[in-house]
């Protein structure tokens, strides 16, 4: 497995150290890594998607936040968390709609919170923040493994079951294993074969470049398609499921997730193909009621226009460039967490899900 | 308007000249057209889509096969008449999902067929060749502007509507005006200010490069969508209706168009908008009595990989590459024709409509 988000330590303790991202821009053309310890160039990386899926936000965000505040030069405590909390609204303003991202910081911040309530001084808030940003890169492995586990139940005992999937909710997302690919991933170690149809994914073709790239590396059968050829193929091939990953989840199911998935929700239903989001527990954000309230990134127009370096629309046409939309619970079939698919109704079933997770879960 | 299918004459007849074609490819970058009367070289210019759009390669294709069959050196109207025959064959097996590129050449051979019955000699046929691929060309021009007029009407009062289209079935794809853009060039001109948006439409963007590029053109307000936000676009800004051009209609309705024109159908019917498919009578053939039996070409997957010029997928990785999909007649809410909106029955409104024509309607 490739790892899109580690902890570089230069020596035997994980401080000091860098932020290592694989550059995923450049895939399939280049495999470069980029080492990071300066604000600004850690934000850039989360904002032009050096790094980017959900989870590994939450995980660059985290190990971003203790790469940077390992060099504070605060005395006390006190100063130490000031300057924390600078860097994680810095960090945390870098995009709107993934929720791993605010998740992720807040959690490190809570268990600094917690460590200073114990008198824990500047030096030893530097070893929590490292200590917690490990862990949740850890969790993460953890949680894709289970999701894996879980999700492999769609596939029943069929060999050979196509799977369309979109974007990269893979290895590339998380910190390894993937969401939406982890039961297919555990399909393939199980010998089921799986065909996998990935769409490309306009504008910034995460499904050809990402998830192609990925399921190949790993022995994985897949086929590219351009998004406009999902329906063709539903209607055309029997499909025996969607998967996708989601960047929030509303307490009531509804899916915030790459531009394209609601369409396709749509599509899965019209053909009667069961339509499945793949998500951990952090992915979940309660305090949205539904997905009216997911706030939408709009990114540059010149992703759609000049997205491969050639001009491929007149200069200066308008352009309407969401990042993410939003697919309503109604037409999801299951969520797979990493403790079960969750069905529908899902405002009982997410709240029963998070009410079973251990106490002292991070809020 | 700009012609993308021309003759040029050198002289003061029409005979010597050349087939004439605005480089598709090249747009929006360079306006560059190129003039040919090499069977293989006009063969090749549809096939690489230097001329593209159903009505446009049935005019290349005829004005193509009189440009080469100027050449012929037969003494015999028999002799020519052979040479004809393996020209048409050649070009109407340049692209397969079209019907206009064989009804066009079909309609050629017949003019010719009553020419020689006549008694015309070699000479007289070069003359009657010439003369039925520019009625074609004056043909289509005429039925564009017919079907701006009949399809006017969907947009009935309303001013500012919203209007979605795919791929390029404008004045780009037709000798002048086009078929799903002439009832939005008639809005335009009707002072309704129509807001067009244009889905790129993958691989070969003709959406983006080719339908955004003439609009704009002609001073009509377009955004550039990608083909994955469609769906998205339905939900959250009211769209009046979608209207799309057409490679092949058959007796019941079904219709083949580019790649996505059926998943747009599907949302479009999931949202309540109506979806018009766009067309004049040559586009439908009904020898094919419904979708199953119309021919989908598949084409070069490099068109998915490395459609930018950079390789943007696993340079070997599987694609699944159909050109065109097939729109079942049952997701159709009109076919604006030349004479009319077609409606459900299908079976008995197209029979009815092409009964109405003009006798002597070429087959």
């Amino acid at each position: 497995m490739m790892e899109p988000v580690r902890w570089r330590a230069t020596g035997r303790e994980p401080l000091p150290g860098k932020l290592c991202l694989l550059d995923q821009t450049r895939l399939p053309e280049e495999l470069v890594s980029v080492e990071l310890d300066d604000i600004e160039a850690i934000r850039g990386a989360i904002c032009r998607l050096v790094v980017r899926g959900a989870p590994a936000i939450g995980c660059a965000a985290a190990l971003g936040l203790a790469a940077v505040c390992q060099h504070s030069a605060a005395e006390t405590a006190a100063a130490f968390l000031e300057e924390v909390s600078a860097a994680a609204e810095r960090l945390g303003s870098a995009r709107p709609t993934a929720v791993n991202l605010g998740w992720a910081l807040r959690r490190c911040r809570d268990a600094l919170d917690r460590a200073r309530g114990t008198g824990a001084d500047a030096a030893a808030l530097k070893s929590v923040l490292i200590g917690e940003a490990l862990a949740i890169l850890e969790e993460d492995k953890a949680l894709c493994r289970s999701i894996g586990r879980v999700g492999v139940e769609i596939f029943g005992a069929r060999k050979g079951m196509r799977v369309l999937t979109h974007c990269n909710a893979g290895g590339l997302a998380t910190s390894g294993y993937g969401t939406a690919l982890a039961p297919i991933y555990a399909a393939h170690e199980a010998g089921l074969a799986p065909r996998v149809y990935a769409d490309e994914t306009r504008p910034l073709l995460q499904g050809s470049r990402l998830t192609a790239w990925e399921l190949r590396q790993a022995g994985v059968d897949v086929t590219v398609i351009c998004d406009s050829m999902a329906a063709a193929l539903m209607r055309t091939r029997r499909v025996g499921a969607v998967i996708v990953g989601a960047d929030r989840i509303a307490a009531n199911g509804d899916t915030a997730n790459k531009i394209g998935t609601y369409g396709l929700a749509v599509q899965a239903r019209h053909h009667g193909v069961p339509f499945y989001v793949a998500a951990p527990y952090s992915t979940i954000d309660t305090s949205i009621p539904d997905g009216s309230g997911i706030p939408i990134e709009e990114r540059d127009p010149d992703e759609v226009r000049r997205g491969f370096g050639r001009l491929t629309a007149p200069a200066d046409v308008a352009v309407w460039n969401p990042a993410f939309d939003v697919t309503p619970a109604a037409l999801i079939d299951g969520i797979i967490t990493e403790k079960g698919i969750l069905r529908a109704p899902y405002e009982r079933s997410i709240e029963g899900f998070l009410n079973s997770r251990l106490p002292g879960r991070p809020r």
